[in-house]
Order: structure tokens, then C-alpha cells, then sequence
């Protein structure tokens, strides 16, 4: 990356933070020194870049106290936006590269099943089924837990896991990220610390930017996090809140051990912090790990989770599993913002494909497929020098470190000029540390991606075209 | 009421702040003499609910500095939960009872049409097609704006009230309350000032009680907001935002005159004042009304609305439009807190709703249907003393006064015992002005519920039994 581009990069990234107002008019901008280390670049960048924001007239210096927002109306980048080739590749990269992509581009950088992996079948059953169904549920607005013989389910499948909680600890919620978003809305005030893996799914980040919290982060090992790190972290900075994923986390793929897991926990009591489980991909596992929910018993482990994955990600449905005067609280906060919880429509194919027998042969299938995309896609990236950090359970994520000196965020931005998205590391990792990893999905690598991507591997020209 | 009862009012308003965390640990409780005021009781009712609540340990006083939140946890109510006849008459209530209602309670203070008033053949329909619909359809999650074609759709109906914009300046959101809260988390920081009518759509309070904004309040005439007293409220406080329904505004069923829009607009560019337009009830006017956002070409006037009212509340699905530069911010902000827009199998089922001929013709089916049904409610309540502050254009609302001495708050507590939910007057006003006012949903008189009505307005034994 040329120096020019670089400033340019730190340009984007605080008129990103401006749109989305984690920065205010008249609030000071992150010093310097900080922001070099968060961009990875150096001080001088970030000193070319404030300086000709403040020459557009977005900031402005205040000499010996730094640089600051200017004007008391919201500051917009108003600007054409820049075309998705070109936009800057920060933790909202990935979700604007893919969910808005046009037909004719892949995306091995994604996070969901193509569509024909997906229990198109049942999906249609669910829906002729509902054009029959009672007036109420098609019009109507639904109650504000979700229906009981959907929680009723849930309940039943958690307490196959172990984990014997009643409906009245289970609210639906719009979908996965929803469900973190309203817990964030009751635990978080501006300024508060959250601790999150590094990496970890980039939309942790997007989001707890949004609430303006200190993310600080704690490395993610093969077995979980990094135990003697998070005892510091604890220690040291007294995070509110700690979002993980347990099993098959994203974006490595790997699951805590049951020794980590009971460790995390005393940890956790002990410095009374509140912990979010994202369960989104725990279904993709071949048998079940330890779970910090149920171990914990819900005492200080909120569990999260949706259907995205394995039934659809069009029918919007999430949930919250948490204690009952909680869940009360979050209730009301969804009635507030969405006037109830998840459409009846949805409660409705989501609660009739779930009872379908076909439902878990449908996952067994995807599993078993998985295994078999895992191992030749491992395979044909060993050819290119791409190895995986490990080897996951289940799931279709491979976190992979690239050759020596290819830096990924360049090969993203290249094979995104060719009509490919890819996931380049940093995007995942809060504390900017893989710069030299990509996390490719398996059931996404068609066979135009493994040409481009072998073009943009192969010549740095092409990388910098 | 009695004393006892206003009492415990008082606590379960303080325990439900504390709940939303609209209060949170550390913090000082409202003076007394503020919350009395709020709270419509005598000063002693608050210092006695405060005297209980530091004696249970919720909060405690510092001597000559007031009250504050104990604790550093999130202070939750671990009682049992309320029954829902008991539950605090607040900005809450009528959601939660209408939500949540038993099949045999009857409706007439929820804000919605029954099923049978609904368009449940052509939802039918739009279902039965949606089952041979495209995979990806059915399993992929959306773009990050919305589907082109149903913005398009929209786009053309704006341009019909002779407002002309591209579909890049809409966004697709989950709801209309979603929509506001959306643009809340742009605009707002806690401590911002915003203005709402009085009355106003209960859940306006209770959005911006969680954002922690400070409420002021202008009060509606059949004109519009009073607009001596709107500008005064600009000049003084300076507010951020100001939330409204020009057309069939809910409550009152009131629509801004030609007149009050221009000069209102004039004030709100002297004050470089934002506005949000909710356009939910507007569809069902007779003739169109003038639009603030029509007006202002969008300027500074932001419109939301959704299709809960005409179509169907179970298929959720809303929509913002506004500057393009605002339009991309907010896209980041949902696609960061709901991993996109809505779900597309809704907007599909809108989308082929909308685009099919008899939508129009079952629209104008409805605005004939509650006029019959506005005048029949209007010479039933006449015989009980009711009258309606005025007489709506279309809609289904009627804001009414009751007879003289009598309190909305409880002829709605009584009716709520007799599995009736009503609306009662203050939950609509922030300044607690409406103390004798009813809204009534034109639609939901079922014949019971005009015997409760009755029962309870009849005998005051009845109202506190």
C-alpha cells in the first residue's frame, strides 16, 4: 500500500467515524500516537491525514490540545460514496461487500450457506402451510416474548444440551444481532469497556462502536481465550461485558475446552462480569462442546442465538436466553424500539420447519458436507501456501495465514476489483494483529473464486493494479 | 385513587426507570418536586414512595442532595412481575396489554385494525407465491437499503404527493418504531432535548426515556402543534429533534393545516431544527393532507412510516427516507445492529401486496368502513357523556373527553379487570394534561366491550373495586 493510499485510509476511517457518530461535533479526535497503532500505520499518516481534514474544513487543531469535530450539526461525508471497490476495508467491509453484492460477484469472505445448501423444501411447505393459517397470525402483530410453542421448543432443545430453563426465559428477537444489540442497550453507557476476542466477528466491533465503548481484547488460543490475559484484562480494566462464541467461533473455527471454560467462569464471578454467548454456529458442530450457558446455568451467561445458518437467513428470527427479570427488561426495550418482537410470519415458518422430522436430517446433510468442503478446500489452499490455524469441529469457516509478506488486506482489495469478496483478517482482530490472515467459508468457493484468488496470490502488480 | 395506590404508583415508575435503565446505578433521582409534577401527585405521595423504596435498599438519600440509585449492578425489580391488571399505568401499558392479550380481552384502546378488516386474501396470495419463489429469496439475508423494486413502488407513491426522490434516499427498516429508533441513535446523546406534541404517540416517551433525551412538549390544537408555544419551546431549549404525525396525528386523529406546516417549517429552519414525519395513519386520510416532508422536500424533515396499519402488522417491514449522505449512515447503523434490513421474505409479501391491483381498492374499502364506523362510536359515547375533542378526517381514532370528575386511569384499570384493554389519556402526555381524556380505536368496539364500558363509567364502587 502506497503512503498516499494509507493517509487516504486514515481519512476514511474518521469520516466513517463521523457518519456513524462514534466521533461528535466538538469532541476531540483519538490522539496520534493511538490512532497509528489502531490503523497500523505511522504517526506521520496520521498527522498527513488530520491535517487535510482539518484543510476540508471536518476538523479542526487546537494547538497543545489535539484535533477536534468541528460544527454542532452532524458531520456527514457528503461526498459521493465511494464505489464498493474502493471503500475503506474496516469491520463494516464484509457486510456491505456481500450483503449487497450483485449476482455476478462470489463471496468466499461471507458468512452464510448458498442458497442451495439451504432447506429450500421445508421453506416452502412452511409457507403454503401459513397461506392457510389463521387471519390473526398473518396480519397481526405478535406478542412480546414471541409465541410460546417456539420458546417451548427452544427450551426443550437447551434442555437436551443440559441447560432446563422455562419459556418465560426466552425472548425472540429479530435476529441474532438484535438480540446483542437490545443487551447492549440495558448493560451499556458510553465509555464502558467491553472485552472481546481477538479476532473476533467483525459486527462486535461495528456495533460497540455505535455504543461507544472501549473494546479491548484478549487473545483467542486453539482452546479458547488466553486465560492468564483475561485474568489481566479483568483485573486491569473492569470490562461490563464479554462477547464470545464458544463453540466454533468465529472467525477460527475453534471451541473452548471444558477446563477453559470452567476457569472463565470463576474468572468471570469473580470480577462479576456478564457474559454473551453467541451460539449462531454451535448447531454445526459434530457433537456437543461445553457450553459456558450451561455450564454457568444462565447465572451470568446471557446465550444468543438465530437460525441464519442452517434454515434461512430471510426469515428473521433471533433469540435471548437469560434470567427471567432480565428478560423482562428486554421486552420492554423491544416493545420501545420495535413495537413487539419478531414478525408472526417468521415465528410461524421458523416454529413449523423446526418441527418438521426433515429439520435434522437437513443439518446432519450440512454437517457431513461441510466435513467433506472442509478437507478439499484445506487441500487446495496448502498449494498456494495458505495453511489453516487449525482444524475446526464443524462449521464452515478455515481462519488461514498467508504466505510470508502478502498482506490480506490487499489481496481482498484486489480480488474485490475482480468480483470476489474475501474476508481479510484485521477486519476480525480488534487489536489489528492479523494482517497476515484471511478467513475463507468453505461452502462459498466456487470455482471462479479459487482462479482469482490464485491471480491476486500469484503478482504483487496485480494486487496494487 | 388512594393515597396508597399513588404511592406504589410512584415506586413501580421509579422501578420500571430503573428496569429500562433510563436510571442507572449512581445516579440521583428526579427532585421530588419535578417527579410529583410528572407524576400528577402531591409531593408527600413522592418522598413517601422514595422513603420506601430506601428502606427495600434501591436507593438511598444523601441528606441536602436528594436521592440516588444504589449499587453498581444493574438494579433490576426481582419481584414477581405485576399481573397484567395491576401493572403501572405508564407509557408502557397499552402495549403490553394489547401485545399480550388473551384471546377473550377486547382491544378497544390498541392501535390496529382486527384481523377481518385485514387483506387476507391478497396476503394469501402474495404467500402461496413467495412458496415458488427463487431460492435465495427465501434463505439469503437481503441488501443492506431494501429491495430496488418495492423503493421504486415507493418512490413512485411519494412522487404522486408530489414528493420526487430517488430510491437511494429510502431505506427498508423492520418497523416504523425501528425506523425512529434508527434515527435516534444517529441524532440523539443522552441528555439531548427533544420535542413531541401533547399529546403524543405513547411510544414516543417511551423510545426517548431510553435514550435518556429530556421530553418537552407543545401542545396539539386541531391545527397542529400550538405554534406561539413551538416556537417559544425552540428558542428556550433548543431541541434536537422534533418527532410528529402531521396526518391523522394519533391520538387526537388532528391534521396540520396548510398554514401551521409552512410556518412551523419557517421556525424549524430558524432553529435548524430536524423533524421527524411519522406517516403511519396518513394512508387512510380521504384526501391528502400537506405534508411536512412535502413541504421541505426532505431538507430537514426525515419521513418514516411502515405498512402495519393497511397491510399487515405480522409481516414487518417500514421504511426511512431522507438525504442520501443520511440514508447511507443509517444503513450502517442497522446493518451493524440487525446484520441488514428487512427480512426479504416480508418484503416480498409486501412488495407483490403493494404491486397488486386490489390493495388500492381495499384501502379505500377500509377509509369507507371507519367512517361508518367513527359516526356509530361517536353517537354511542354521546349517550355516556363522551365527546370527541374533534371530529377526524379519517383514521381510527377518537380522542375523547370524559364527563366531568371522571379519571381515564381508572375507568381503564376497572375495564383491564374486565378484559378490556383501553387507553387512557395521560399515557399520550408528557406534560399529564389528559388525565380526563380516552383514546378509542373506532374499529375494536365489539359489543362487550361497549357493556364494560359502560359498567365502569356507570358507578364509581365499580372503577375502585
Amino acid at each position: 500500500m502506497t503512503q498516499a493510499s494509507r493517509t487516504i485510509g486514515v481519512m476514511e476511517a474518521i469520516r466513517r467515524q463521523l457518519a456513524t457518530r462514534a466521533l461528535m461535533p466538538g469532541e476531540r479526535l483519538p490522539s496520534i500516537r493511538r490512532f497509528a497503532t489502531v490503523m497500523g500505520v505511522s504517526p506521520s499518516t496520521v498527522v498527513e491525514a488530520y491535517d487535510r481534514l482539518a484543510a476540508e474544513g471536518v476538523i479542526r487543531s487546537r494547538p497543545g490540545s489535539g484535533f477536534y469535530v468541528l460544527g454542532a450539526a452532524p458531520s456527514l461525508d457528503l461526498r459521493a460514496p465511494a464505489p464498493p471497490q474502493e471503500q475503506e476495508v474496516d469491520p463494516f467491509w464484509v457486510s456491505r461487500q456481500s450483503l449487497d453484492a450483485d449476482a455476478d460477484v462470489l463471496k468466499p469472505g461471507c458468512g452464510w450457506l448458498p442458497p442451495d445448501w439451504m432447506p429450500q423444501a421445508a421453506m416452502r411447505r412452511a409457507l403454503r402451510q401459513l397461506a392457510r393459517g389463521p387471519d390473526a397470525v398473518l396480519t397481526d402483530y405478535g406478542s412480546s416474548l414471541g409465541p410460546l410453542n417456539l420458546r417451548r421448543i427452544l427450551g426443550r432443545q437447551f434442555a437436551d444440551e443440559g441447560l432446563d430453563i422455562s419459556p418465560e426465559s426466552i425472548l425472540l428477537t429479530t435476529s441474532g444481532s438484535q438480540s446483542i444489540d437490545l443487551i447492549c442497550r440495558y448493560h451499556l453507557r458510553p465509555g464502558d469497556t467491553v472485552l472481546v476476542d481477538d479476532p473476533c466477528y467483525f459486527n462486535f466491533q461495528a456495533l460497540l462502536r455505535i455504543y461507544k465503548a472501549r473494546i479491548i481484547s484478549v487473545r483467542f488460543t486453539p482452546a479458547g481465550p488466553d486465560l492468564q490475559a483475561f485474568a489481566d484484562m479483568l483485573g486491569q480494566h473492569r470490562p461490563r461485558l464479554y462477547i464470545t462464541n464458544s463453540a466454533l467461533h468465529n472467525p477460527t473455527g475453534g471451541t473452548i475446552t471444558p477446563q477453559t471454560a470452567h476457569r472463565l467462569l470463576k474468572l468471570a464471578a469473580e470480577h462479576d462480569l456478564t457474559i454473551i454467548e453467541d451460539d449462531t454456529f454451535a448447531v454445526l458442530e459434530p457433537d456437543l462442546s461445553p457450553r459456558l450457558a450451561t455450564l454457568d446455568g444462565l447465572e451470568r451467561v446471557i446465550r444468543i442465538g438465530s437460525f441464519s445458518k442452517t434454515l434461512s437467513a430471510s426469515v428473521r428470527c433471533g433469540y435471548i436466553a437469560g434470567q427471567p427479570d432480565l428478560i423482562a427488561a428486554l421486552t420492554d426495550l423491544q416493545v420501545a424500539t420495535n413495537f413487539g418482537g419478531p414478525s408472526p410470519v417468521a415465528t410461524e415458518i421458523v416454529t413449523s420447519t423446526l418441527s418438521d422430522g426433515s429439520y435434522r436430517k437437513h443439518v446432519e446433510g450440512i454437517r457431513r458436507r461441510l466435513a467433506g468442503a472442509r478437507k478439499t478446500t484445506v487441500a487446495r489452499l496448502a498449494h498456494m501456501g495458505i495453511e489453516p490455524w487449525l482444524m475446526p469441529r464443524g462449521g464452515f469457516y478455515l481462519w488461514c495465514t498467508l504466505p510470508e509478506g502478502i498482506e490480506a488486506a490487499e489481496i481482498a482489495r484486489a480480488a474485490r476489483r475482480r468480483n470476489v469478496v474475501l474476508a481479510p483478517g484485521n477486519i476480525f482482530s480488534p487489536a489489528q494483529t492479523a494482517a497476515s490472515f484471511m478467513r475463507f467459508n468453505v461452502s462459498q468457493m466456487h470455482e471462479r473464486a479459487w482462479g482469482v484468488l490464485a491471480e491476486v496470490m500469484a503478482a504483487p502488480q496485480v494486487r496494487n493494479d
